[in-house]
């Protein structure tokens, strides 16, 4: 078991906190015994697996499977699981995973899912979850958001983000002109716009946009949409939550497929 | 202006972080321009407000609306202002404000939403914001949930907290049953359920029962539901955020009422 605070794991892991790190190393942290279920349901592949012996005792058969999936497992004592984790209070296990994201298709079927300037992980978490629930084919997130692997967004994502194709995209505008001339409908909601999201034939290949939590759409994407959607709100409300705002046109989306008689 | 960490002021706004001494007072806290600014705009009246000389300058029409619609305004140095707040950079302005609850009427027409054990106040203050948007005639809260002056709550309600007819409910069962017995459709989501929520027909008087984060509805709501709903949900997905289903349900209530007609 490995016990000394010196250990180059620990310093390796605590690299993994920082976003940038995370970039140039081309890996990032999976906090919590859920998550780490999860990445194995998922298939996604563990390059090192630290837990504690009571969490290993447990967890017997999760910790004889990571045996066989990750490249490396050390048992570790508490107080270094502690500095591994980002959590105040881990669970007993933290691994280590390669970026190997799964881009989605760009030919899209049913709905897809851009959003621009995401700051909060939380939100990003909600929606990735939210997301795969819709059956969205797939989230492009402007180059500007948090970064998709933070471990709260992980952590808000319950385990959903393994199975969500995710691309990360430097310029969201050219990725909308390409699926216009394809005959994509971009979807925008604005709070001028005088067409209610349920008025919209989501049964159409779509693309819904999303903006930011405070200043919502950027104006030059906003122009790009071929369809501008609001979402009526009664009383002085001005605006939703993102996660809320990309939930209720992803199943109204879900809703007109189902009654179209698709899935 | 005061300044002194002494002051009686700066002890009163710290009681007033815990929850048992908001209730023992009947009093809570505001942080923040926003929330302030809806207060106003909201009607509700203002116990105390401090703020700092930088705030004032900054705001100078609200400091003179303040000082006619609050019992007692202070100018506070940063370092006060810091130490009354529990957020870590709070804007230059706090209040405290009494607990003056608008309660729901029980006779429902619309749609009303009942949320048993809710732990998150981030959660809560998404619903109270997603409910007032929906048109939702009230908030019946069960009273082992996160308490709703939490400042979490108050701050991820974007300020509609004060829009929302809200209750804490000892018994949550009762309040059903005299609502079954006056013929109000008691519409609960359930992973075993048949049936999709959009098939409900929600232009009937509804109200929605959902359940916490974690464990869902207790077993005994559920019994107690008229009707049990599924959200449909695509590859290995067993729930959304609790935020979210409070979303879909109240959205698609809202829009069967604007396609029959209503609003």
């Amino acid at each position: 078991m490995l016990t000394s605070l010196q250990n180059p794991l620990v310093k390796f892991f605590r690299r993994l906190h920082q976003s940038q790190e995370r970039r140039s190393q081309q890996q990032f942290l999976l906090e919590g015994t859920h998550l780490i279920q999860e990445a194995l349901a998922s298939d996604y592949p563990l390059d090192i697996v630290c837990y504690t012996p009571a969490w290993e005792q447990a967890h017997l058969d999760l910790a004889l499977a990571l045996g066989q999936r990750a490249k490396r497992v050390e048992q570790v004592s508490e107080a270094l699981l502690a500095a591994m984790a980002t959590t105040q209070h881990p669970d007993g296990v933290v691994a280590v995973a390669p970026q190997i994201r799964r881009s989605p298709s760009p030919v899209i079927q049913t709905t897809g899912l851009v959003v621009e300037t995401l700051q909060d992980p939380g939100n990003l978490g909600t929606i990735v979850r939210t997301a795969v629930a819709a059956g969205a084919e797939g989230l492009w997130l402007s180059a500007d958001s948090v970064a998709p692997d933070h471990p709260k967004v992980l952590r808000a994502s319950a385990g959903q983000w393994f199975r969500l194709p995710l691309a990360v995209v430097d310029n969201v505008g050219s990725l909308l002109t390409d699926w216009e001339q394809a005959g994509v409908q971009l979807v925008a909601t604005s709070s001028h716009a005088e067409v209610d999201y349920w008025a919209v034939d989501f049964t159409r290949p779509t693309v819904i946009v999303l903006g930011n939590e405070g200043a919502g759409l950027s104006a030059a994407l906003q122009r790009q949409a071929t369809v501008q959607v609001r979402i009526p709100m009664a009383g002085a409300v001005e605006s939703l939550n993102v996660g809320i705002s990309a939930a209720l046109l992803l199943y109204e989306a879900r809703r007109q497929r189902w009654a179209a008689g698709g899935q």
